[in-house]
């Protein structure tokens, strides 16, 4: 059997579908986009949508499917929405019910499925270019913060932007916001550079989701919107049913992400 | 009174609202984005905004209003989409009935208003650059086909793109790739450069819509998404109702070209 780095797209997400993946996809198929995962009745899809189309940063969207359909045409020919995800989680009003392998029994002919962009595709192309990601080089997940900056509601859903943070030494900076700004699919250019606390964020050493990371002395904290800002904002309306991608484990597609950047 | 060109873009709402101004559009408030407009009620409201998410170069959106609201929040502050425009047209099962001055009496609490950006956005910047926009030089509508290039489906909505063409001189190509490639908001880069018959047009002389321009010898044509496309896929659903600008009366916003700019 190949190792799992030299499993291609395909290889990984039939591995999933047989339940013989269940675990994060960060580092498998490199240069492929993976995606983040909403599903949601029917009845939110309209506000969902526009949504994502107000905020585009925190919601770049890759594909949405038509109600009730679990095949992607643009992201992958082959997959399956149902069972080609890692580890999946229900929630119901809002509250985590479980965390599944497949969500085959439970899906509905009303099912809106939509795939976000995921500043995975971005990282790599900032080690590419000898940019530093420190979560990676010190084996964590990435520090988040909730900001003060709040999203364009639409409809019943509203909420604040959620960020990732990454630090740069100064010298990186403005590449990374060139490099960054080629992929608009996945989160794009930063929303901030600098001083936290602009943001509403107190304490650096203290993120709301992930972990914290080494800001090494003179580096510059510079801070992108992140994925996790859509299921936030889905939570607080409390849907009857959302179903999502586990954290880190997501859908990877058939799509490089050299074809998800702009220019 | 000041020349028409020197109006702002909330002056010339406030003299389109008091049904003081109903021609053209091109050529005012220049720096500022015009918008094309498609108000449809509800019931298709989700499929259009798939069908634009999943075409967006030829259905770039700039806003879209909440269902029953009038008034923009992005593009405008103090403007209303029943009275800014100069003139609406008004069709019914896909059939044009009317063209009116204001829609006020037609509202409804369920229509969805629809912004798109338009191609005037990206050829003043072509022409800051020195790259000839020939329809301006002579005076005429741009020249507009339909291809045989299929717009990806969503629910009921499809149909060919349709394009814009300008013939530039080969050196002026790829300058013109680079332009545009900016102005994602407002079609973005070409969807195709030189040889018409690869995209299903028989007659460069003989456009679907608008005016035949001059092609020098040597110049090569080059295509664009066109918005003419959104209205066209959504006459073949034959809506109860449909409201779009005519065609050259756009809404004026209070938005830069330049702030529209991805990079």
């Amino acid at each position: 059997m190949k190792n799992t780095e030299q499993l291609t797209p395909k290889e990984i997400r039939v591995l999933t579908r047989k339940g013989k993946w269940d675990k994060p996809t960060a580092g498998l198929a490199m240069g492929y986009a993976q995606a983040n995962l909403v599903i949601l009745p029917q009845k939110y899809a309209f506000d969902f949508l526009l949504f994502c189309q107000r905020n585009p940063k925190p919601c770049p969207l890759l594909e949405v499917l038509e109600p009730g359909e679990f095949r992607t045409e643009y992201l992958a020919s082959d997959a399956d929405i149902r069972t080609d995800i890692p580890l999946y989680n229900i929630y119901r009003k809002g509250k985590k019910e479980a965390t599944v392998k497949e969500i085959r029994a439970l899906w509905k002919e009303d099912f809106v499925t939509f795939l976000l962009g995921c500043s995975f595709s971005f990282e790599e192309a900032l080690l590419r270019a000898n940019v530093p990601v420190r979560h990676i080089e010190e084996n964590k997940n990435v520090p988040m913060f909730i900001t003060n900056i709040p999203c364009k509601p639409a409809g019943s859903f509203h909420g604040p932007l959620v960020v990732t943070m990454r630090p740069l030494p100064a010298d990186k900076v403005v590449r990374a916001v060139q490099i960054t700004s080629r992929y608009a699919l996945v989160h794009g250019a930063p929303v901030h550079i600098g001083d936290a606390s602009r943001i509403g964020i107190r304490n650096l050493k203290k993120p709301s989701f992930g972990d914290p990371v080494t800001i090494k002395k003179g580096e510059i904290p510079v801070f992108w919107a992140c994925g996790v800002t859509p299921q936030a904002v889905v939570m607080r309306v409390k849907p009857d049913l959302c179903i999502t991608h586990a954290p880190g484990h997501m859908f990877i597609s058939d799509v490089l992400n050299e074809e998800l950047a702009t220019h």
